[in-house]
């Protein structure tokens, strides 16, 4: 297993900032990033690519309490842009009742926008939060979470009034009729949640991004991004429904294990099937063959099919593996980098470990823990040195897939693109 | 002496955060703040009042440099409001050569904003500058000072093309030459140099603002800001030429004894009389009987009659003297807060203290030290508890005062200020 260097790759990303920078404004002249994210990424030493891109993030209590002016002042540029008369917001968080985790991280986002000066009030779509609730969090945070209203053409609870709503819910179970043809904005917007959303599409976006973007500083765009296919019709309970996915997923490995032997990598080339539509690590499988999808058993069948909020699996993204070789914690458990953005802005990150996984698997899962990113300064500056050049590396990739995402809501013509 | 309290209006700013912190949003989008700023605060504990607003502001290296990530995205979010296109930056510094503390401020600025990914070079008016030079400094950064040339309509340095000037330089001796009828945006604009400003004009604005600003969240103008007056032709060499300033000082004084016999300060009210379009802490002098003015022996006739560039004085502002009664440092020594800007964003600050001045006195002379400020977040916060409540109201004054130098630019009718 090779060290981390992935020095090239930062290197090339670190000399280039001033282009990079600029080209990042440029492209936020022509769509607004949305108004957070969080990036899980991998790096693999050889490249560095994003696996997933979250619009509706959690684990804000994850993120380094010391930076939280970062966040707070990320927060007032990026509301200052979009929606400068704003005053009050209301926060809609998934419905959860009883994880004290996502709560923790409701509360530092409502501290965040507090702090950044605006009302904010939580509103539940959960029908059984019937009247305000409050927790008390194990950080001793309190969280006061009401039932959300539909009063006419707009959203709110109790007496609260607001044109703007923040959304940290996925709407993995489609969108609500209380949200439906409401005038308040949303953001994101509700096109951006699962319901609409598919990973595949996201990838499209991505990878027509670092096409772009390889072109403006002379790298291949391959050691950015995870290449991919998709099956737009697939049933795991059908032991004879895996052809498409099987052809697909050969030829997608043919095509790694060329860019693996150009760049004379060692690793065993390996696939990840995942739900298009899937979320919250759940339907994620690693292959390393694709007639492995032939004799799938009983659990991995059922795993597959099933996504959050019970719904079955019908498309699914054959994606390229990427090894991730850092390590971190005390135990230097295997982990992979997550960073956060608000706005354009990189506001910081953390590393993702599972001291029982390895550097080829889903770290998101029961057991995963956190380390806090060391960044020098922060991961969206340029600084001098190896060590420093690969977390500005993070910050662009996170910045890569941000843009994706923009486009998947504002598609730019393909003039536009190849600027 | 009372010591440091400043509960109550420290209290009250915090208490209507999302009040203030939506008013400043409304007042942004009239009239855009300035590139940066630092302001001179002192907190007496009944009031808290800014004393001087500079526009081209030093002292950079005495920001705390693990908030650097802090300035940078300040830098980041403030270009992208006002140059969106902005690649290539040209920063004017002072004409000194010898001050190492001064250029190792230029170093930290300049840092700020190659880290933000601008291409960036320093050119100054400096004549003895004919070639490049490049100065190493006590703290090992490397500074390389380009002469300024004229081409055409525009200045740079060696073969730079930018549209844009940094402008650092106060412009105390006048607008110079080769930055007349250039196309190139300067920022801040030529119009905010000492060559044009006065400190009347300034702190007229000041109170314009006060004004509106106090009765947004209902509290007496008085205790955020100094009262003054002016005299538009003053020649302190002139034993006969003082009446304008004695009788203006007898009135303002009384004024001042009014306001602390309402408040109950058992302190005895003093006045600052201060060079018009000083800088530099040059021609500052504390008076607590408007007769001294009558007698003034030659070194203090000597000392209000010359600002930097070795100028003559001719127009003298008189302010309320405004107490401090901080103290930091290891001797704990007087101090005064001094707060930082970047566009819309307070960044952070220092105290600046000096261990042989008293309470009333001018802390910007040789001998002053410099302390960080024990900002718990950040002075733009609005945390609970009443320590953090007085650094979110520095960081209130502060930009009280960035908003007044913002309408020394953007004079705004009396229909828009009284909203």
């Amino acid at each position: 297993m090779p060290t981390v260097t992935t020095v090239d790759i930062s290197q090339q990303l670190q000399q280039s900032c001033a282009t990079i920078e600029t080209w990042f404004r440029q492209q936020w002249q022509q769509c607004h990033p949305p108004i957070y994210g969080s990036m899980d990424l991998r790096n693999a030493g050889f490249k560095i690519a994003p696996v997933d891109t979250n619009l509706f993030p959690a684990g804000f209590n994850n993120l380094n309490p010391q930076n939280m002016a970062l966040y707070v002042q990320a927060m007032q540029a990026t509301i200052a842009e979009i929606a400068p008369d704003l005053t009050r917001l209301l926060l809609i968080p998934e419905s959860h009742t009883r994880n004290r985790f996502y709560f923790e991280s409701v509360a530092v986002l409502q501290d965040i926008l507090l702090q950044a000066g605006f009302e904010v009030r939580i509103g539940s779509l959960n029908p059984e939060i019937a009247q305000p609730q409050e927790y008390t969090l194990p950080s001793n945070r309190r969280l006061l979470i009401e039932p959300l209203i539909r009063r006419g053409d707009s959203v709110t609870v109790g007496d609260f009034s607001t044109c703007c709503i923040l959304l940290n819910n996925d709407l993995s179970d489609g969108v609500p009729d209380i949200l439906k043809n409401i005038k308040q904005t949303i953001l994101p917007p509700v096109q951006l949640g699962w319901t609409t959303r598919l990973k595949s599409g996201h990838f499209s976006h991505y990878q027509a991004v670092c096409q772009q973007f390889a072109r403006l500083i002379n790298i291949d765009p391959w050691l950015i991004m995870p290449l991919f296919d998709q099956c737009p019709d697939v049933d795991f309970h059908d032991p004879e429904g895996q052809e498409c996915l099987i052809n697909r997923a050969k030829i997608l490995l043919a095509r790694i294990q060329e860019k693996y032997a150009e760049y004379q990598v060692n690793q065993a080339p390996f696939l990840v099937v995942k739900a298009d539509q899937g979320t919250y690590g759940m339907a994620v499988m690693m292959i390393d063959d694709p007639e492995e999808l032939r004799h799938l058993n009983h659990r991995r069948r059922q795993k597959m099919s099933v996504i959050k909020g019970g719904r079955q699996v019908t498309k699914a993204i054959i994606q390229e593996g990427v090894y991730t070789f850092e390590t971190a914690g005390p135990d230097q458990a295997v982990a992979e980098p997550v960073i956060y953005t608000i706005g354009r802005h990189v506001v910081g990150g953390f590393y993702r470990l599972h001291k029982e996984r390895g550097p080829r698997e889903n770290l998101n899962a029961p057991g995963m823990d956190f380390a806090p990113l060391p960044l020098p300064h922060h991961c969206h500056i340029a600084q001098c040195g190896a060590d420093s050049s690969r977390f500005y590396a993070y910050g662009v990739i996170a910045r890569l897939a941000l843009l994706a995402a923009a486009r998947e809501l504002t598609p730019i013509s393909p003039e536009q693109s190849h600027d």
